[in-house]
């Protein structure tokens, strides 16, 4: 494979405002006063954009796991041993853990993509061999992986994609598993919202006050370090690609010779070089994040609706729609994570959460819980009577 | 028909803290971390306590939709004229309306009971006849029902939960059609809430400002119609009952004699005469209102788990819980209501919603809509495998 991030320029496809136009209106014509089915009427005007029909409609949906392990897990930033990644992909395999339970019994395909554990994930055939290395580095110590890797990881997520397409998805939603994940990607976020840690950083999988504090403290000097080594090589990503191209070209501190990176990144955001998408995913993220970020891309330029689920998934979603700017059209939200960071990351992208039923499990699982509502939503759009066909008096007013 | 109330003062069932307990166990053996499902272990839990095991399933759902016209329609107080009524309950029966495409598509069972519309309801296999009166008489101009017809429209809600156990249903679902009906329903919620009508009034299906000013002047006009009545008759229910014999004992203005029915009721809400459950709902209230009284009391009293929908909804329930303080063990409440009403009502009671999707329709489409959420959670409570059969690790705290 070459090392090719050129597909990542290719804009997101567009949305079929005819086709919305179309379900507005039915929307007015439905038997009940306009605007009483709230968010179910939102969602099937904008699946009717996206699919580009009066009438969408969510048959075959498809689920991708994306696993991989976490260098920074060695800091001691989860409650679970690393270990434990590795295990959990085998019970999504055998059908025991959340996302086998939900892919059941809303009827969607799923595969398990593994992008490289500390303990070999065991073959079985629903789980897909795309092992990049034995986990990302620690991102506390250097870049947490290499722009080879970055490639590879991009490219798992735009394959898995491309297979969902191919069977027929009309939905897509990525789901991950990684021990430890939600400390790269709280720092994906503070790097690219200019955001301090300390407002975004939570307890993940259950860590008490000390170990949030510790989270807090690592990501920090994480986020210092890596500007610094940026600093050091301006406009270059870890493995000697230039960076910076796919981001603000504000975002170069050599495009601005006033700006250093030594100094506070915060008050200046464009003066920082972990802003940039690419830079800051290479450095801060994992390969399950990076696989997800392609998958996203790959979404919107394919013009597949995609199903974001919780903290780990909007990490991806984000530096995906800084990447893709379009992006952000062919997402929905399916619910608002537990993790206290997530609601600056939601606002930041433009979604708004379906659900708030205060999960933090990951596996794509909160976006799962949402396809019934989805689905009830478009049938709900489909199938009711207008007040023409039923002979009912339409709002006065 | 005997004017029997009697039946009202039988309590709620008791829930089974055994099974409540075994959830709670199975729950921590899951392969997640625990509580990372949210309101979804919260549902399985209660679940299983209502139902008495330890792994609730929720096959049959069973939907009675309550139609009935209003007197204060004629006041102006909605945006659709009051034929609307008999035309969308036979949408409902055609299987036009939001409700309808709802029950097919979580496979519910629903009935129509039609308690009397100003315009006759056709016939139909799956519309009930069980008119009282063309409508309630007009709330701002005296009591809504008699005392013979609250008996017997909280008769009819009590008959359509026997007729649900018979088809073996494991959760029940009201729902309402009455154009009008979120003013009785904010009445109710005012007396018996002691709240002023400017913080519970709002558009119902689509009053603008306006409107919803002479709505809310309405309302108040009309609490003091009432409670001037009252204390005219102390201790009497419009028909001649006495009156506040289901309540608190220090309602009954005549239990204190420094209490002043003309006085500012909300100074000492126990001396309001309105402040008993059934004076309020005979006067204030509506057939469908009193039958989804009925309903909910008999639900907690045969042990039958209810997910209360909306605005109309919820004021029943109020009703109920007032009634019958055992009752609230065996409601979930299905969404938040777009009506700004609601969250005083939900919070008076205890109740949670586990959907804001901004709906406000009725009908009973917001419970329908969360029905696959409830499945869902007893799905992963009962298939997700534990710790010890999937080999997994658990967390090392």
């Amino acid at each position: 494979m070459t090392l090719d991030l050129e597909w990542l320029h290719t804009p997101a496809a567009a949305v079929d405002l005819d086709a919305r136009e179309a379900a507005v209106n039915r929307q007015g014509e439905l038997t009940k006063p306009l605007g009483s089915l709230g968010r179910l009427e939102d969602i099937a005007i904008q699946l009717a954009a996206l699919q580009g029909r009066e009438q969408p409609a969510l048959g075959q949906v498809q689920i991708a796991v994306f696993a991989a392990d976490h260098g920074v897990a060695a800091s001691g930033v989860s409650a679970f041993p690393q270990a434990v990644t590795a295990q959990m992909v085998a019970n999504m395999a055998s059908g025991g853990a959340a996302i086998s339970v939900l892919a059941r019994e809303i009827g969607a395909g799923i595969e398990l993509i593994n992008l490289g554990t500390v303990v070999p994930v065991p073959a079985h055939p629903l789980i897909r061999d795309a092992v990049i290395d034995a986990g990302s580095a620690n991102l506390a110590e250097g870049a947490a992986m290499s722009t080879e890797q970055l490639v590879l990881a991009l490219a798992e997520g735009k394959a898995a994609v491309r297979r969902a397409r191919a069977a027929g998805a009309e939905l897509f939603i990525a789901g991950e598993m990684g021990i430890g994940n939600t400390t790269p990607a709280t720092a994906l976020a503070c790097a690219l919202l200019a955001l301090p840690v300390v407002d975004l950083v939570g307890p993940g999988t259950g860590l008490d006050r000390g170990g949030i504090e510790r989270k807090r403290a690592l990501i920090e000097r994480a986020l210092t370090l890596h500007r610094r080594q940026l600093g050091d090589q301006p406009g270059n990503l870890p493995g000697g690609l230039p960076g910076n191209q796919f981001g603000d070209p504000l975002a170069d501190p050599l495009a601005d010779p006033l700006a250093d990176p030594l100094a506070d990144p915060l008050a200046d955001p464009l003066a920082d070089p972990l802003a940039d998408p690419l830079s800051a995913l290479a450095r801060l993220g994992g390969f399950e994040i990076a696989a997800m970020t392609g998958a996203y891309v790959a979404c919107a330029q394919q013009g597949l609706p995609m199903l974001i689920d919780g903290f780990i998934s909007t990490a991806a979603a984000l530096v995906a729609s800084r990447l893709c700017p379009g992006a952000v059209d062919w997402m929905l939200l399916a619910h608002a994570s537990a993790e206290p960071g997530h609601r600056a990351m939601v606002e930041a992208i433009g979604l708004r959460p379906l659900l708030d039923l205060g999960m933090r499990l990951g596996e794509g699982s909160g976006a799962a819980a949402a396809v019934p509502l989805l689905r009830l939503a478009c049938a709900l759009h489909a199938q009711m009577a207008t007040f023409a066909e039923a002979g009912v008096a339409a709002q006065a007013s």
